[in-house]
């Protein structure tokens, strides 16, 4: 007997028809909001992870050398991708170019709660737009896709920010300032001691006191932010926040500002955002994780050697969003549903094909005997399938041109005409002929 | 500048949308059969491989060692992993167990028509009967998939036989034949020299003047089978003779025995198969080589350590299927389709916004401006989406409470109240209108 290798995960059919529909969910909204899907390769160049990401990238990647001595990575997230394809069909692709897509991906992490090695993202990015209105879009599209899940704000909220407010911030503090591990230190602070979150800003060039003020600044309310970039006194900070209120503008008009919150805390551990920023939580803190996080990354594609391109996007990992749905009560059911079980009592398939074949045209979900088994058994398989209804075609039923159709909820049955069955009926059930 | 790997391949939306069509044709068709979906891990441990299919089967995985130690490689078919699953989940799933998945598989291969490195099968499996009726259950699916694909008689036919039949004649001919060699000769008949051909016969232990009894016998005709099965006189001939005319008979009652041709010389390269095989071909031989096959393999369960377990499948490759649907011409149209753009012109976001969420709500496919351009640049931006309406939502038009809807076909166009937009419609159009 063979083992499946740790962190990653097989899905049985009960468990996968949740998993589907919540994907459905996500994609579906995607759709109505008019992204496209695209489809991408699980193997890439490892070459690209490192320009992006750092040479210690590779320690959590399953990367090898091919048979033709290529470096390749099974790939651990979308957005290098997804870059590598907006550069190369560059201007041929009308703007702003909308993409979704759902798929696994793979990192080499040791795995805990809601964290595997193999895990399932719907990836959902706007390229080619520098507006708020794209930003906020976003947003409009994970709010929609939570609350169509049936998450509501008792359930989750996004606690939104913006790079260069905490970038322009630290700048003003000092110009000579290590912004990206100021930043990364923010981003860390719920996991990390008091002390050593002070000593890593002050290891980032500030003070002791800069550090306390920085931190004090990080929790400013939402209509303190205009005061905030007075006080920051530098175009950077005032430009940042007059995009971010922009944003939370345009998320009002898109009917989701109510699930939004301030939180200059919010940082993104990625050093790629480059402007926005949220991520979405539990507002129960059950799942005490970030569910999901993303933001607008404008430097990627030119970094990529393409045009310079504004993107912005975001990318729900599944297992955790299942957490959330769990604790919520919204995740769909694990059990198979099975519309026609038709059952064949001797020498009667030609019959039982028909029916079955007609109750499929119809779009049902149809199963017949594959075992060759008798009555009782038959039944107990229509029952473990959760069969709706039985029809039961019988050699002795057949002789009066009949066939039983049994509600097997309540165990209620009735003869019908063989000829009449399914007839014009587009779902007949036993309630049709009683 | 990234390049993508070879014989690795990036869709685009307008091909990806093509690709979803399909998949979900030979899904949707699974489902109305009562097959189940699962979800399976793109690695597994490269021994599962070698023990199913020999050490040679190494050079052809992407297989390596992952950081641990295990040595791990990508999946390069489903059937290990799902026989793997039935093994774990042993006595506890209910039989006959009926699975399918759409995945994408890897193997290292020379790269050329409709093969890649990359590649996509929907996989579709029955355990636990050893009846005929499940055998053309798996034929019935995958001619009703292609159906449904807009397929007819005229574009595919399977050629079936049965492994028993083969192997059966062989020993009657003489019980010291090496019948794997000899049926693996058989499956490679067409792609290899007549001399070839009887070479390989010969050396599997036939003599020459059986080589070519054999060859003639494989030509038989369907009426014929019983009278084989009497020239033949063996037990193992006459029960599979009877086996593969009750699968026939089944595929009659279940309403695709049109699309069923007997076809002895067709033997599936695979050891692992045991009873009923069959290969599905272009009629016209446009698409040279099987779009794809499948058959029984009764021993796989057992050989992985689980309870005998009879077992039969196909899977369909996404890459052959599609150029059998583009020479038959039932190739989905690669072309986007948006149900609605939503226009603005001046500050009327509150407005346009409500109406694209009342849309969206109804189900539709709706985009709006995020790039915050003119009339002209979005209504261009709205033609490349093939949006069908464009809502105009104007600051003079909502002075007095109207927008106007445009139909994209005609450039018809109609002013409406907008409180009655989209008011009780479900679909409004410019037609809803006038």
């Amino acid at each position: 007997m063979y083992d499946r290798l740790k962190g990653f995960r097989d899905f049985y059919p009960e468990e996968m028809q949740a998993r589907r529909a919540v994907t459905e969910t996500l994609e579906e909204t995607a759709r109505q909001y008019g992204f496209r899907e695209i489809g991408t390769p699980a193997l890439e160049r490892t070459q690209m992870y490192v320009d992006k990401s750092g040479e210690e990238i590779v320690d959590e990647l399953y990367a090898f050398t091919d048979k033709s001595g290529r470096e390749v990575a099974l790939t651990p997230e979308l957005t290098p991708t997804v870059a590598r394809m907006v550069v190369e069909k560059g201007k041929e692709l009308q703007k702003p170019i909308k993409w979704y897509s759902t798929r696994s991906f793979w990192r080499y992490e040791q795995v805990q709660q809601g964290r595997f090695r193999e895990f399932y993202q719907t990836n959902v990015d706007i390229f080619g737009s520098s507006e708020p209105a794209a930003d906020a879009e976003i947003l409009a599209w994970a709010a929609d896709a939570l609350t169509n899940l049936g998450l509501t704000n008792d359930h989750f909220e996004f606690r939104v920010s913006h790079r260069d407010i905490l970038g322009g911030l630290l700048e003003s503090f000092d110009s000579e300032v290590d912004t990206t591990a100021a930043i990364r230190t923010v981003d860390k602070k719920e996991k990390i001691s008091t002390n050593e979150y002070y000593q890593l800003l002050t290891d980032a060039g500030l003070s002791e006191d800069q550090a306390r003020e920085f931190d004090q600044l990080l929790s400013v309310p939402e209509n303190e932010l205009d005061e905030l970039a007075r006080t920051a006194g530098t175009d950077r900070v005032e430009s940042a926040v007059s995009d971010l209120q922009a944003v939370l503008s345009a998320a009002d008009d898109f009917g989701v500002r109510n699930h939004c919150n301030l939180s200059l805390e919010t940082a993104r551990g990625l050093d790629y955002y480059t402007g926005t920023v949220f991520e979405c939580f539990d507002t129960e803190g059950e799942v005490s994780r970030s569910i999901f996080g993303g933001g607008r990354y404008d430097d990627l594609i030119g970094s990529f050697g393409g045009e310079p391109t504004p993107a912005v996007g975001v990318a729900p990992g599944h297992a955790t969003l299942g957490l959330l749905c769990q604790r919520a009560g919204v995740w769909p059911e694990e059990t198979l549903s099975t519309d026609y079980y038709v059952l064949q009592v001797g020498d009667t398939r030609p019959t039982a094909s028909r029916i079955a074949r007609s109750l499929r045209e119809r779009g049902h979900i149809v199963e017949v005997d594959l075992a060759d088994r008798g009555f009782g058994s038959q039944l107990d398989y229509a029952d473990g399938i959760n069969a709706e209804t039985v029809i039961i075609v019988g050699e002795r039923d057949l002789e009066n041109d009949e066939v039983t159709i049994k509600d097997m909820q309540s165990g209620d049955q009735i003869q019908v005409p063989v000829d009449e069955f399914p007839g014009d009926h587009s779902r007949p059930t036993y309630e049709t002929f009683v």
